[in-house]
């Protein structure tokens, strides 16, 4: 085996090596790019400020614009790129590949074209829609264009079997580069996508990924983002006595209730995609005119989240990037307001919880390349939030323990809250690898892991994961 | 799959639960026991101060009738335990199971009271044994002798293609609970025993090994070792600036040189045991009087390590964990000094380095259940302290980065040290994983992984890994 492995990595390092540059290119500038528009978006909101009409009509117009430009430009480049009314992530769709259903011109350079442009857009209008399903699926077209321009030289790349691995490798750069996490990336990737696996492409999956990881970090350094590599969002909890032992039951609480929640989100998401591919009057119009659809969700979630209307009980001007910084951070809400703890902190985070849920189940079923891991993260992070405010509420004054008072640490409650939603949504337990790698803070390890795994056993009883879920939709 | 898995799981984790319960009970009292006899130890040697002859007495005879009745009782009980003169580990004869190969008497509860018994008396003595390889034996005989008592009650457990599945989910749980790295354990145990791998089992692993790592955590709070659940060898790197970019050759140099390394300790290795096994009168005498061998090692390294002699020299009087613990130490040892940086800082971390090296490739072939994995990996932490204290002599005010002064931290140096030798003499990548649970900090992350890859593909290139240079022996 290791001998097989030498030679083999020998030969196709180079095509390892170009992946991850490739991909972090791309990863980067879909970031900066974004990150650039949503910039421009809050500079015309806070420019606009005293004229209330004009305010909402540029905040609900900036993101129509963008959206209505992805579902368009996915549609005429490709609309393989971007399943019918189903699926927008793509890993469904890999998943079906790599158990050796062929989908036509799913993995062509068109197909990245439009993927990558539209998603850039979709992420750019500051919807609820994440980045990490299509990513993965811009991973595995470049692998698969990559692989086709590697056999011109050699002949290695032309047999199925390796096909499959090559596309096993894109999987894990995809989500490696995505928010680089590269070991969560090959672990989750092999969750998500395989049965049986071959230990030689968990080594090549690490190898390309980390390659992706390191210079999609190193690119932002450059670009003064970041004064060296750390994590995107790092986290600054206390390592000396991260939590007592009287919290797991709280931390056990997250998990179970998550699981719950993310077979109610798999659910909720699955009847839109349902009610949406049933033959009637209203889906025969939607189908004929394909940019209603997007158009009416967008325009009634940025009428929600309008900062001065509703938006202002549910932190409407934050963009997705900012609000998990915000819920990860180490003070508590409770105690900022002093007078009246209860309300405000608790107000914050359930704030959060209610309008997001509907919006990223509906938001994810809009014709454009969105992924549903970032917004279920965000999710999962206010509800962790919310317990760790409860939490903070009943013991004001924290946990004694040896003379010494430790205060409760809500941001804490929040990464496992993410960890455990995301892994019960996508039945996996490497979503609590991604928040270690996300979060930069691996303290709470053990509870984060009973939470992770509670979550998924309750989530597995309940319902298939959201991959299958739209799988056995589409069938 | 997803249907499997509930119905599998909700058949088997009772056998789970079951595994992880004993194992943690099982490793908490062999560290408890071993941890109160190395007190003891140097409880003895405190005590004889002033009187060097009945010191070095002391000190010379405690090992040694640990060692001797190690390897006695082993002898004893079962000799199929502790193979001939070759793998003390236990991992290699897993591999060759997980093959196919059936190895007579190797799983049984004789086999499973040998190697607990005499590993505490080896780890008790404060040679350089680790704990690792012979853990991962005791929970695969664990978990075959537990599974043959729950075929009582259920037919599932005959089938031997279940058992693999259950040797894996030992192994797993092995290696988790040995240290409290559940995640690392998980994937070490994967990427050593298999070629191919049923992500199912991932899941299994994982269940056991967080359960297992929780209980053998919270033992340790219980008994006031710690305060709460922390990682074992926590460290206090400071976070907002981890490294600078320009360390990043350093870290690549540590990556390459741990490759040598790990590859001349694996054929140093096999040199000491290809020379045990030659048949010639030396040999033949050692096999008559098989406690002679065991003897004359612990002799010799003890008389070596004697603090008030050559000991001096190379901290002979720090027990293995207190080791762990000062290299991966927050302040730069060259400062402590003051007048004269160099001589000092440098010469602690070379004079681990260089005695420590031919000692565990020594020690880990005497006839006693002893791993190879924390020798390796308290060299490498030497090797990377070495390093960072050179780097810290090159650039003694640190790197200046934006008008701020960084100061190197060697310890951080050492960390990515230890990950990459024990990667390179194991040939995994996922002791980058062990080590980020070992200390509760993964900010060093993306050096770590680059480091452990670079010293992986020189080594792979150089020397089969540890584990497939015994069995190459064994043939």
């Amino acid at each position: 085996v290791q001998r097989f492995l030498v030679t083999r990595l020998g030969e196709d390092w180079i095509f390892l090596v170009l992946l991850g540059i490739t991909m972090a290119l791309v990863s980067w500038t879909m970031d900066y790019a974004s990150a650039k528009s949503l910039q421009a978006y809050k500079w015309i909101h806070v420019e606009l400020r005293g004229n209330i009409p004009l305010q909402f009509l540029a905040w609900v117009s900036y993101p129509l614009m963008f959206i209505l430009f992805s579902s368009l430009f996915c549609h005429l480049v490709s609309p393989q790129a971007i399943g019918l009314f189903s699926s927008r992530s793509g890993i469904p769709e890999l998943k079906t590949i790599l158990r050796g259903v062929v989908l036509k011109e799913y993995l062509t350079l068109k197909a990245f074209v439009a993927k990558v442009i539209g998603l850039t857009a979709a992420l750019g209008s500051g919807m609820p829609v994440g980045k990490e399903g299509p990513f993965v699926h811009i991973a595995s077209i470049c692998a698969a264009v990559l692989s086709r321009f590697m056999s011109f030289f050699s002949g290695v790349y032309q047999n199925p079997y390796c096909y499959t691995d090559i596309l096993t490798v894109g999987c894990a750069v995809g989500v490696g580069c995505c928010f680089g996490t590269p070991l969560g990336g090959v672990l989750f990737s092999i969750e998500v996508t395989s049965t049986y696996f071959a230990v030689r492409n968990y080594w090549r999956g690490y190898f390309a990924a980390t390659f992706s990881a390191f210079i999609f970090r190193v690119l932002s350094v450059f670009n003064k983002d970041a004064v060296t590599i750390t994590a995107l969002f790092r986290t600054n909890f206390r390592m000396d006595f991260p939590f007592d032992l009287q919290e797991l039951p709280a931390f056990a609480i997250i998990g179970i209730s998550c699981g719950f929640l993310g077979a109610f989100f798999v659910y909720l998401n699955r009847q839109v995609v349902l009610f949406m591919r049933r033959p009637n009057a209203m889906t025969r119009f939607l189908t004929k005119y394909r940019l209603i659809f997007p158009a009416v969700v967008t325009l009634v979630i940025a009428t929600l989240t309008f900062p001065p209307g509703f938006g202002q009980f549910m932190a409407g001007e934050l963009m997705p990037r900012e609000c998990i910084s915000s819920l990860f951070d180490n003070f508590t809400w409770t105690k900022i307001s002093g007078g009246s703890p209860l309300p405000v902190g608790l107000g914050r985070s359930a704030a959060w919880l209610h309008p997001d849920f509907w919006m990223s189940a509906v938001a994810t079923t809009m014709p454009i390349p969105s992924g549903a891991f970032m917004p279920v993260f965000i999710l999962g992070a206010a509800f962790g939030r919310l317990v760790g405010e409860i939490m903070a509420t009943l013991f004001p004054h924290g946990i004694v323990f040896d003379g010494i008072l430790y205060r409760i640490i809500p941001g804490g409650y929040a990464v496992i809250g993410a960890a455990a939603l995301t892994g019960a949504v996508t039945h996996t337990v490497s979503t609590a690898v991604i928040c270690f790698e996300l979060t930069g803070q691996i303290s709470h390890i053990l509870p984060m892991m009973v939470a992770v795994i509670l979550a998924n056993m309750v989530a597995q009883g309940l319902q298939p994961s959201l991959y299958d879920s739209i799988i056995q939709v589409k069938k």
